[in-house]
């Protein structure tokens, strides 16, 4: 694994004005403050009452289920751990004192709450201290350290001060203890995976091995028979079944029924999977162990061709918040969670490093500008949880999904370390994998790149080499873009041979080099393989990365009985009035028409035509409540 | 009331030949037989022994169920009696020795339990006779009465012996010291409605009026405030919910949560509905009611325009095997009872009876061709419970639905007595509801009828009057012939005008006189109101009285892949090798083909021609499993 690539340091690059400057300050401004406010609650960030106020929430939504319940968020550390690095990404980015005093006053309470031997964890030492690492199945305690390693690393990389990264690497040093091999230790692994992506950035930013070696430890042990989480169960007298209904095995549920090694479809918990074969691949990486790179790489194709939504989503059900049979991708109960499709993006940007390929960059677009962004209100205060295909007007997004706050504080640090995403490097070459008006300052070079996305498909990239010498730019060739493409080079045009969806450009670049790139955009009707039942005789409209959706807000009730037919043609329309500015899809449709009095008649319903808008699906649901589709008939009538 | 009709009894009626000669026989000579051996199991009919069969067959099913299990089959009795009605119905046509002594056998055990007041109720008398009278919503004690009651009507009829009518009578007797307004009486009702429509017919047969009486105080009492059913829980001491997620009410499971005459929707269990509204006709009738009648008219039409399967089912859901939300009619969920068809069928009949509109016709044969004879094999040896619209192949016919077994002897009882839903007389006057080669003998005029249905559409009626006076024969002109037809009475045409859904025919008829009645067949293509949303975007086929559905016997699989386009003509081929000897229909449709690899694509997938064959619905699942679809999807592609 010599070609591996880097990723350009989130702290290398700045994303300097355009679409995403405007989201990373909505939600640097806005929704940090307003999360902050959400964990807060009653004036003080305090595990036990914010734990607490989870169990008065199931006591108000269902007195009977509150009844049997076991008390607290085992999950709560890591809500705020997440909003920690999202925050300290912020600093990163833009002054704010106000932030950096909420940020030290949690640092402080995970420093408070730290036992001498660095075990930290709120809700096990608030709720059940005699539990601790005797439950890893359910109770969370490695996936809470992860998200903390994580905004450890952040919070040092972006302000210098090691305080949260002492909390951090005390425990990591705990769990080295615990877990492993040797007589004396724990060989499990965490019911949900997270600490492996954690652990990695761990060695990174400190070089020290041990936690590469514990991540090691932790994805090889796992699925290893006898199962280490039914041994755990009958070590604590536990004999209740686990998710008996589970489809394969119970432990399928979080990958753990055998191996990840001999693992070729992807089951059970989405946001598990992905944070798995995502750390999978780090390690990969690091180890340059082709065979795990080459099971992740078949695990990803088994997602990709089978189970992704063409939003970007996956995991279409709620019952295992995962993955079921392959196409099975309904659309009004798609559950599509905002963090799993965040999990897609993570596993998607190791892949890239691994093989420069154009498709990993292409979902991780397609996620992030639909599946994930949809996540978030256009003012930056309310969020789905799960992201449907289809809706008749009940879903909306929440101010603080209270059950399990997972995705927005996910979604935050996400768009807060977007520029991490955006770039890659190696000896000699730059790879260019998102379009983002951003300054990439790469070892070699600088590179000033002017995007139009997600609306045009136009982008200017400045370069400036930081000597003179031959060096590759590989520009991703978007999927979306058809292969029509239009490529200059200080205005002459150049015709490089696209490799694996890359256009790599060789030459001794000079200061003041400019690279225009001009990907078509046109508007894209998508149609599911017939195997995806729910979208038979359906068609989708996308245009650049954005799919589209019908809302009732611009196109009255009854979507179900909106018609597109194959020879309708649709326009980009700007409409800087609408949705914060965005260029919406109208071209004509057939509507049937609701009049008849009889159940049954001899006549198909009669159409009128009428004139379609489709909105970009990340920005439904910012009006009035009403219906949405984005997979709408299709057909002659 | 003057106006009203009295349908040709059973026994005036003799059907001689053709498709339900065919079906009679079947079900006389071999469904009987098969379904006493069901019912007998090791070898003696004995109620006890019977139920604890049921409650193995719990046991068996699930383990887990049973152990909360209440012990026994409250409708046993009902069953018993279901089949004793459709083997006296045999016994009135046919000799036979053999099942006349299966039939006194039984009649012989309901006279053995009987107690000297009257009661009988095998369940009752078995598991917990102290219950008597005291759980009137759940334990179908007055249903059970109801059946024996009917079925000791036809066997009296038929065979002109007393033993069976003289134990319901006496049972009758009991329920009306028990049941009324007086002091000492209970206020009470059915929870399962059917002893209603028993009263009339015993009201009938014995003249005497209490019966008449009671039936009247049910139907009055039914929904009245406060709710029986609530204060006889309360008596019981009985404090755990009933139906609580029952929509509307919970007694709307039973339609008693309010008084029938200000019930303005249908609602809850369908066969329920059905019988009780069948009661109240005939109630409506008898009394000259025309508010009741009225009222009974007014859910009958919310039945028929919001809530009637495309086969003449009804009750689309399992839940609460009833009605949901108007046009809620999902295909392959649809319960569809065959019982709630042949409940929907008993109501029409009784409503044809106070209006003579084709519309009640129409329904009843469209019920009886293919939701209820869906019910049967064409072996009339398995059966089905629930008639769904569309199956992956595994929806199949039992020979015993153990878990309930109520539908296959009221689909027995119902062909067996067939002959009494044909025709109707009052002065003057005969009507000819449903064509079917059949002698009937009026007081007035006998009428010797030849009828291709349900293939084609020609019907010659010979007609001999018993004297020679002016005379209407009344001819139902049915829906399927779009009006199109031709009628000549001897050779010659003529054009009476149709008089809501009937033609008319008035003259002095003499002996001999002949009436040829062409009526157009033609395939139609059908459609459900936007509404209906499982049947939007699709077409079912018809032709005749019969709906045809794909299957993947002749078709394939994936049915869901087909398309049938606005241009495709399809043709009525005869196929006597067929499935009995059917007609069935050919057309070109497209089929969508499978052999993308990718998720999704920018072109619908592709299409090839094929020839579709449709079979008439009521002879789906006879050869190997497979899918079946009767809304096919419709459009240009």
């Amino acid at each position: 694994m010599d070609s591996r690539w880097f990723p350009l340091p989130r702290r290398q690059v700045t994303i300097q004005d355009g679409f995403w400057k405007r989201w990373r300050d909505l939600i640097g401004q806005t929704t940090l403050s307003h999360q902050f406010n959400q964990l807060q609650n009653e004036g003080q960030i305090d595990a036990m009452k914010l734990d607490r106020r989870f169990h008065r929430g199931w006591e108000l939504a269902d007195p009977w289920l509150s009844a049997g319940y076991w008390g607290g968020s085992v999950f709560w550390d890591s809500d705020l751990a997440k909003w920690l690095e999202a925050a300290s990404g912020r600093l990163e980015q833009h002054a704010d004192p106000a932030l950096e005093a909420q940020v030290d006053q949690i640092i402080g309470l995970f420093e408070q709450a730290q036992l001498p031997d660095g075990y930290v964890n709120s809700h096990i030492l608030t709720w059940r201290p005699q539990h601790r690492f005797k439950n890893l199945r359910d109770l969370h305690e490695l996936y809470c350290a992860g998200h903390l390693i994580e905004a450890a690393v952040v919070h040092f990389e972006a302000t210098g001060k090691d305080r949260l990264l002492n909390v951090a690497r005390r425990f990591a040093d705990l769990l080295i203890s615990k877990f492993g091999p040797g007589p004396g230790q724990l060989r499990g692994y965490p019911g949900h995976p997270e600490v492996e992506l954690a652990l990695m950035r761990l060695y990174r930013v400190t070089g020290e091995k041990r936690y590469l070696d514990l991540c090691r430890f932790f994805i090889n042990e796992r699925g290893r028979s006898p199962n280490y989480f039914e041994q755990e169960a009958v070590q604590r007298l536990d004999t209740r079944p686990f998710r008996p209904g589970h489809p394969g095995s119970p432990f399928a549920y979080m990958q753990a029924h055998e191996p990840i090694r001999q693992q070729t479809k992807v089951v059970g918990h989405a946001v598990r999977a992905m944070y798995l074969f995502a750390g999978a691949v780090d390690l990969a990486l690091e180890d340059g162990d082709e065979e795990l790179l080459n099971v992740c790489e078949r695990l990803w194709q088994d997602v990709v061709t089978t189970k992704l939504y063409v939003t970007g989503g996956i995991g279409s059900a709620s019952e295992n918040e995962g993955f079921t049979r392959d196409f099975d991708l309904p659309n009004e109960n798609a559950y599509a969670e905002t963090c799993a499709s965040i999990g897609l993006f993570l596993f998607a940007h190791r892949l890239l490093q691994a093989r420069l390929r154009g498709e990993f960059g292409d979902v991780m677009e397609l996620a992030l500008y639909n599946n994930i962004l949809s996540g978030i209100s256009l003012d930056g205060k309310a969020f789905f949880y799960d992201n449907p295909l289809m809706s008749r007007g009940r879903h909306r997004r929440v101010p603080w999904p209270w059950w399990c706050p997972c995705c927005p504080p996910n979604l935050a640090r996400l768009v807060s370390s977007l520029s991490g995403y955006l770039y890659s490097e190696r000896e000699g070459e730059v790879a260019v994998h998102h379009y983002v008006t951003s300054e990439a300052r790469a070892r070699i070079v600088t590179l000033n790149v002017t995007s139009g996305l997600p609306y045009s498909g136009r982008s200017v990239v400045k370069v400036q080499p930081k000597q003179s010498a031959e060096l590759t730019l590989w520009f991703r060739l978007p999927d979306w873009s058809r292969g029509s493409h239009q490529v200059r080079v200080n205005g002459a045009e150049v015709t490089p041979a696209p490799v694996d969806g890359y256009l790599p450009i060789r030459r001794t670049w000079a200061e003041g080099d400019e690279v225009e790139l001009q990907f078509s955009m046109p508007v894209r009707r998508r149609f599911a393989r017939p195997e995806v039942e729910a979208d038979r005789g359906r068609v989708a409209l996308s245009r650049g990365p954005l799919v589209y959706c019908l809302e009732q807000a611009d196109n009255g009730p009854d979507l179900e009985g909106v018609i597109v037919s194959p020879e309708a043609e649709f326009q980009a329309v700007e409409r800087p009035d609408l949705l914060g500015g965005a260029t919406v899809l109208t071209g004509p449709g057939s509507r049937e028409e609701v009049r008849t009095k009889q159940l049954y008649t001899d006549e198909p319903p009669p159409v009128e035509r009428v004139t379609l808008t489709a909105v970009p699906y990340y920005t439904w649901d910012n009006r009035e409540p009403g219906e949405m589709q984005v997979w709408v008939r299709y057909g002659s009538s």
